[in-house]
């Protein structure tokens, strides 16, 4: 069957990415420029399902996605995860408007058959959400501030652009597991002179930090406000959240940051920097905590 | 506090990654090899709190991590989610047996002080797990094959390194968000012949795969038993447990698999390569499907 279908590559929509006001440094040179950003913003992923008198709606899931290929991704979701078993049992799958967001975007519906019955047993094991709202970035924002006890708007936490180049190369260094395997996430505390004060790695980001952030609470360390959080990869929503609970107050990241990890980032008042390689990186938010040697002053 | 506190750096212990023998493909020529793989095993998280004489033990989340440092894992998670709040709310942190599994590694329980109540309200939200035992390899992987109708035993579909060495060039090609965010995912599916039928993006790797099977399954071309998956990064167990249940005999990453990645795609007769780099690559499972033009015969 499948040479009868025309190929059908890459359809990401033109708000799958996003412009965005940035300082780049490069060799200790500053400059301000614009960066593309891919979007991350919650899906809710709804079924719906039932006989013709009895229609029932349940929220499966919420994702945090790029936009794009929405009925795709639920479609597609519910059949990876066993939920449905066929294309025929679908009859249809489209965007529905939710009123507390206004976006109509950011919730998904896929609507079976008359008579189909989905197999929900797995779902009792719970997918994985990240906002208590779950379908608007500012709610997920909201949610996380309320549990949050710090706030980085007093802290200056200075760090020179040259200890900033630095980092990356000692991470590699100590990041012995990674070494063998080349499949490990790392997540490095340094102090704001460089020195290396904890590593903690793991096939999953969020968990490489969550170990982190563990022993640092067991120690007595938070807030981290004095400190530089180094991540090996991207900065995503879900990494900038824990960072914030932990009272971080500058993340740079070897990796691309999302939209919306850029968006808390700045909520939180965290200094968040992304492609950290050689002599360069670029400044998302909070400019004001890094020092251009060449100019001895801060941004 | 920061500078009164010894570095502590890395720590994973021995079980953190695992040796298995492998093929190893460079310029076409092929070699038995040992590799090491970073483990990856489920951990369920789970909180005991209450006044002394009614103490409530609840299983807050699933997540699929590398063993070592479980006790500042969960500690961690409790404290970024907002379930606890300072380090003095908790009495231990340690593993406890479970009679299913007889791995004791796999559980791990944080019990808070007596009096200290905390705050379940977003753990409605659910936190991500992927098995439904959700304590063992084996269970998650059983779990899986139940839900799955395919199963590539007699599958011979075979590919010519030739044709595997160019699909990561194809796909950077046509990788448009990525090459402005240099933020997103992808997972692409190519006909045996190394022709691209199918690409699609997501700052999420599962969504990004999840987008694919979902139009896959729209078209009609499940199982897809003939083609090529191929994934931007690295192969975790969740990636292949989408694969298998959209019938796929042959992925290629990147980037590097999981243990967990490579024991189910043994599983499910999936040819499971990565490290898909210039014109080398490892097959960590199944390489009868793998043609080596020198050889003029599959491995």
């Amino acid at each position: 069957m499948a040479n009868l279908v025309l190929p059908i590559i890459s359809a990401m929509p033109a708000n799958s990415s996003m412009q965005l006001s940035i300082v780049k440094i490069k060799d200790d040179e500053s400059n301000d420029s614009l960066d593309c950003l891919a979007i991350e913003e919650p899906l809710e992923i709804r079924l719906e399902y039932g006989p013709d008198d009895d229609r029932q709606i349940k929220n499966v899931s919420v994702t945090m996605r790029t936009p794009g290929n929405d009925p795709e991704l639920a479609v597609g979701f519910f059949f990876t995860e066993g939920i449905i078993k066929r294309q025929e049992d679908i009859l249809s799958a489209g965007h529905c408007f939710v009123a507390c967001t206004g976006n109509k975007e950011n919730v998904i519906q896929v609507s079976l058959q008359a008579g189909v019955v989905p197999n929900l047993n797995n779902t009792e094991r719970n997918f994985y959400t990240t906002s208590s709202c779950g379908v608007c970035g500012k709610g997920s924002i909201d949610a996380i501030r309320t549990v949050s006890s710090y706030n980085n708007n007093d802290i200056d936490n200075q760090v020179n652009a040259d200890v900033l180049y630095l980092l990356p190369a000692v991470l590699q260094k100590h990041q012995e597991v990674f070494a063998d395997t080349g499949g490990l996430h790392a997540s490095a505390l340094f102090d704001s002179s460089g020195e290396l004060v904890m590593l903690r790695e793991d096939v999953g980001r969020h968990n490489a930090l969550d170990k982190l952030i563990g022993a640092a609470l067991n120690q007595g360390l938070l807030p981290l406000n004095q400190h530089i959080l180094l991540l090996s990869g991207r900065a995503s929503f879900e990494l900038v959240q824990k960072a914030a609970m932990a009272g971080i107050s500058i993340i740079a990241a070897v990796g691309a940051p999302s939209s919306l990890a850029v968006q808390l980032a700045e909520e939180f008042n965290i200094t968040l920097i992304g492609f950290l390689r050689g002599k360069r990186f670029n400044i998302y938010s909070q400019p004001k905590r890094i020092l251009i040697p060449k100019y001895e002053t801060a941004y």
